[in-house]
């Protein structure tokens, strides 16, 4: 099938591209390169077409969309953070950037659209595991508003001019490549003062991790195995990982001595975040996907990987 | 309290703003006069303050925040066909706007809003009477689109800096100065051929109304009740009218001889229109307040008076 993905050289998005090529199919990416990266697709060479604009430029977006089947919308602004500070790049990056990927799908003609949605729509949730059918839906970040935002336009597109839509509701996806959160900042850390770690909060937020080809490869296996108008799936593990945990295998990976982990405290990192989040998995199960690492597992892999990246 | 009300020159912001008036409020509108009226704020004369100017203008919007304690958020676009043929003013009358609203409490330290949403964000629900806190959300509507858009807005700013908010989700609300719906539009067309009128849809869909009366005052009940950091409440009755007894009813009401009703077919309205929607009422009777009017009582009290402002 010919796709476009959009965020297709960060760092989901470009693990998703490994896919689709090795799966045969043929590939556009669309990317503003703000936190994508060249380097990350160069390894496919001209098999791979890069189509370098910003996607609040919705004549850009049309211009992409030529003989495409179905679009991968990953493109967003990837740090969930800096709603805190900034509060119009959500917006603007999610919610808005998706409005002018359906509009540029709908003039085009495109007809499926998949979606990387994130469990921070379900807020602070009563239910855990956190079904799909889970309400009410109060995200409490910037960043979550915009991912529901986001899906609300999907499925009213869906309604109101019959385009097909896939909703990957992400777990937090850690891996190679990764460019920000939570494995990332404690390397950058450690790498600036080996004698401490400062983690953010208490430590006892937990939440559940999925690793990045495990979360491609589930998007991939859904768009072939559901095919309703819309499709909505949680993609992580149904168990969850401690940052406290996370901590810990930061510092044993690194092999580093005496290493102090020091605790701001607090039950959050930061206002807007989730102190728990677990997801019920168990729809994307019975499609027919089971992740090959559990949570721990993708963190424990992750710090290994991100160690060697990162150096 | 000083409150601010956007769209408070419009159908149910005057409304609203009859009654706040009436218990003593200071009030302040916001308003474009797109579909709202100078005319339905004149019997106040100077009690109330008329602001013309645009949400989408986040500088007047801030300039308009000045002593304000709470902003009963009314402003929209009304008509929630449009979005079949012009697919950008939902995002942008309604979230974009939302945003603008609340960048601008934020930067004045107003702490409260209450805001107008829609039994429409639950799309085509599973379960009726539809409870506040069903879920899956998949909104039809590039309309409903844009309340759910706004209202994970709202809980975003509430999650992120502390703002208080309360989400009404409105039936279909009815009544005196109606500007549009399925009323107004009958009664339009009763006035351009008494001899016919033509129904869209089969006329079996079935929608629970509210008296626009009963729509305020619920909302100034619950806000004065209700004092979570979100309270989200659906407005209305937990019955039901159909079309075809709404179209009934309209001829019943206009005393014409021989009106042919005529339906032109299908399930629904149009395309993004929700055939039944049923609420579950019972949070907001539980608060204490019961509308005087069910759904039929609404319409047929609706009827009457827009036969008279009408003619």
């Amino acid at each position: 099938m010919h796709c476009l993905v959009t965020g297709g050289a960060g760092f989901v998005g470009s693990h998703l591209v490994d896919l689709l090529v090795e799966k045969g199919h043929e590939v556009r990416v669309f990317d503003n390169l703000s936190s994508g990266r060249r380097d990350f697709l160069s390894h496919h060479g001209d098999v791979v077409s890069l189509v370098t604009g910003d996607l609040l430029d919705l004549e850009a977006v049309k211009g992409a969309m030529e003989g495409i089947e179905i679009v991968y919308h990953l493109a967003a602004n990837p740090d969930i953070r800096l709603g805190t500070s900034v509060t119009d790049t959500d917006l603007k990056q999610g919610t808005v950037a998706t409005y002018n990927v359906l509009e540029a799908m709908r003039s085009a003609g495109v007809p499926k659209i998949a979606f990387a949605s994130s469990s921070v729509v379900y807020g602070e949730a009563a239910e855990m595991p956190t079904p799909e059918d889970y309400g009410p839906l109060f995200p409490i970040s910037l960043y979550g508003a915009s991912k529901l935002g986001s899906e609300a336009l999907i499925t009213s597109f869906m309604g109101t001019f019959g385009l097909q839509g896939w909703l990957f509701r992400f777990a937090n996806i850690v891996g190679a490549r990764g460019t920000h959160g939570v494995i990332f900042d404690f390397i950058h850390k450690l790498k600036a003062d080996p004698t401490r770690l400062e983690v953010l909060g208490d430590g006892r937020q937990e939440k559940s991790y999925m690793e990045v080809r495990d979360c491609a490869a589930a998007m991939l296996h859904l768009v072939s195995a559901a095919d309703e108008p819309i499709n909505c799936y949680n993609l992580g593990s149904s168990d969850t990982c401690s940052v406290r945990r996370i901590a810990e295998i930061v510092v044993e990976e690194s092999g580093l001595p005496d290493v102090s982990i020091e605790y701001t405290g607090g039950d959050r990192g930061w206002a807007g975040d989730v102190p728990k989040a677990m997801l019920d998995a168990s729809r994307m199960e019975a499609a027919g996907y089971s992740p090959k690492f559990d949570s721990e597992g993708a963190v424990r892999y992750t710090t290994k990987v991100l160690f060697e990246e990162i150096g």
